[in-house]
């Protein structure tokens, strides 16, 4: 099959894993704005931020001056039981699709979460068990950032705190088992464990819970708890700095063999995989080198890059959270329930958003969930490797970028994330096999009702 | 947390993928007894077990003389997708318990299929596609043998055929889902598209199937389609030869760093794990030199080799296979409903039998199924794998051995193989969690009754 002298996984050594992260607003030419306090509309400071984030990271969410931030031995240890994740050669895929197109993938599955989400989430519990902290509350839809912050605090034995939008967790069950095996507390949201959560319990006794709600009693819970703090998975500037691992590990491997990404395919829900994936690239971008053509995909039935407004916006559907600059299709805005391939947030990272408006990320690309759903099954078949939904959006673009060269007969070097694998995503798939998948693209009068909701900010 | 020269996962690279399987027949001093035509009990040739088998799959079956059986390319080019599997020292369990002993696994669960079963599907897949063969037949209970073959026929485009326990296809939906994803069709057991599933239907229309009834469905599907054959998973030699790829790496790898283990330990149901993990290490048994000590796991609720006869028995429930001079517990043995913890198989691969009689495999042990789940939680929290629970009746004992060297102060070398993850076996997890598992052992009554079955065959 393959007769060539790259293999088909490349692993460095656990030596080669980075020492630092690398924190891309250093290098940015025009800053994100800053986040705003919902109350005041005033920038928030380090200070602002920390009755909800562990101090340090509360300074990582605010720093814009370091290049890099030290990984700690701690954290660079835990990293060493599942990194370097692999970069992986698609030998039988380029087969396949008969391309001469040269595909890598960066595969961040091959660890329990299933995601690159543990990433963060070690680096998260750590900061909290440094400061003394007892333990954590997060939120969680489908269970895969809950999942790697189980994990975590596992490690280091914090108490961990998750409430589960109540459908998901009715759902899913086996996501709450998972994250009840490694001690997390897994509540249903929403519940009658908090004042938010009674509140809307009250006015809407069936209600099976949203992301929005979730967020809310988490932070309800971390604000009001001794020794307690709120984390997040994506979207934040702090989640993007410890990703940037797995950029900084792809660029490492393929360096090896002089290889050089002409296109760069990451999937793009909060951004905090595709911001991971291309950081060292962009930093390549940024200072006027070479560089890849950088294509962040997205659903076309929740299209914040391709679709949404530039806008000061709430991070959660509750409004509860600070106000920050990004690619917004407003707070409200939920994709239709016929949606299964993830990456539903309504907004996107601010480092990412900038990065876009900018015109430094050339492109950003949305897909409907059905050929989606295609470029999965295809890839499981000939890689092997069941994909997560959400990653499968860069298949998706990956196989069309590699179907365009087999057209012009170009050998382009085409680089992907595979952020995780779709081993709990089997749902979906059922669907999409028995047929009751569809495509919904949401229609411009759809969107504006979300728009209506984005607060009037400058 | 380590702060030794060895890492925490040693992967060799591709090229050292072993170019031969090991076929331990060829060094074994006493040959198990030769497998039986179940109507005639004569011993069967290759001609015999055409009908059902691969014409080279009954070859390799019947071989006991050539020592390294070539692995094909295709097949060693589809292990480079997924292997060489990394050895792992577990240096967050030795700290965890605090033992002098060094802990080392064979991790086989970071494929799509989650456990080691696809190193045999893949090869069992090539040698139906080159026989030019248009599908193969198999039975599945819980499912990841299944998985595996869907996987492996995928890359050869061979239509693949599983006949799942009824009551397993409605308990495990999503396993049924990820095979069909792989192109396999997935038929409840019993069914109406076979002679023996009309019958049993007939006698007994709400029957959730028995791992017996698939297996009589598949072999009859097999040897009445064109084309077709017949596949299983574990306990035949063939499986073991395939499976022998584990401990070659293994040994490899520890090699390396002049690792030698003081005790070999592994799950047994069927016999496929263990034999092919400890192959090279018994080879060394065999030939007079130094060897580990070898303990092989077993459930106490199914304990073939610790409370079994050796005996000339069916191979399945069904009895319609050939008989097998092995451990038993009796064709008609079915372990308690309540025994989550899988390797629930009556009989053992009659090589480990063999050997197990012949006191080349120092120990069988019996472990409860509570005792089996403390241990994968302790060892999902501090090495953050999920463990299959059959892997984790392997992780039992090699905690049990690091705790009597924690007691003795010696530092023994501890390696076991961790066949698979747990990520579909979260139900038994959820089980264990709320305190429904229980321990169940048969007493010698109920095992009278397995044994009154097995026919009177010298």
């Amino acid at each position: 099959m393959a007769n060539s002298q790259i293999p088909y996984k490349t692993y460095l050594s656990e030596e080669e894993i980075p020492k630092a992260w690398y924190n891309i607003r250093a290098d940015m030419k025009t800053a994100h704005r800053p986040i705003l306090n919902p109350g005041t509309l005033e920038p928030m400071s380090a200070e602002d931020l920390s009755p909800v984030f562990c101090s340090e990271l509360a300074a990582q969410e605010l720093n814009d001056t370091d290049r890099f931030i030290e990984i700690p031995d701690e954290v660079r240890e835990l990293y060493k039981m599942y990194r370097p994740s692999p970069v992986m050669r698609a030998y039988a895929l380029e087969k396949e699709l008969g391309t001469p197109a040269k595909i890598y993938y960066k595969y961040e599955g091959g660890n329990t979460s299933g995601s690159h989400k543990l990433n963060s989430a070690i680096a998260q519990a750590y900061y909290a068990k440094k400061q003394g902290l007892k333990g954590v509350t997060t939120e969680t839809g489908a269970g895969q950032w809950g999942t790697a912050l189980a994990i975590a605090c596992g490690f280091f034995e914090l108490d961990c705190k998750v409430f589960m939008v109540k459908i998901s967790s009715e759902q899913k069950p086996y996501r709450k088992a998972i994250m009840e095996t490694y001690g997390a507390t897994v509540t249903p949201s929403p519940s009658n464990t908090t004042n938010i959560g009674r509140k809307i319990l009250e006015e809407n006794p069936g209600t099976g819970g949203s992301l929005g709600c979730a967020i809310s009693e988490a932070v309800e819970v971390a604000v009001s708890t001794e020794g307690y703090r709120y984390v997040l998975g994506s979207v934040l500037n702090q989640v993007l700095i410890h990703q940037s691992i797995i950029g900084l590990e792809t660029k490492a491997a393929l360096d090896r063999y002089d290889v050089y990404p002409d296109v760069l395919i990451g999937c793009a829900g909060g951004g905090s995989n595709f911001g991971g994936l291309m950081a060292p690239y962009m930093a390549d971008r940024l200072a006027g080198k070479k560089s890849p053509y950088f294509i962040a995909v997205e659903p076309a039935s929740c299209p914040s890059m391709t679709r949404g407004k530039f806008a000061y916006d709430f991070c959660d559907t509750g409004m509860v959270t600070p106000l920050a600059k990004m690619y917004t299709l407003g707070a409200s805005f939920i994709p239709a329930p016929n949606h299964a391939g993830g990456l539903r947030y309504h907004g996107m990272s601010p480092i990412l958003s900038q990065l876009y408006y900018d015109g430094y990320i050339d492109e950003a690309r949305a897909v409907p969930q059905l050929s989606v759903f295609d470029a999965a099954t295809l890839f499981a078949r000939v890689e092997g490797i069941l994909p997560a939904p959400e990653s499968s959006h860069a298949i998706r673009v990956a196989i069309d970028e590699a179907l365009a060269c087999k057209e012009s007969g170009e050998s382009k070097t085409i680089v992907f994330g595979l952020t995780g694998t779709g081993n709990f995503d089997l749902g979906a798939y059922m669907q999409y096999a028995d047929g009751t998948l569809n495509d919904y693209i949401p229609t411009d009068e759809d969107l504006e009702i979300g728009f209506a909701g984005i607060p009037k900010v400058e």
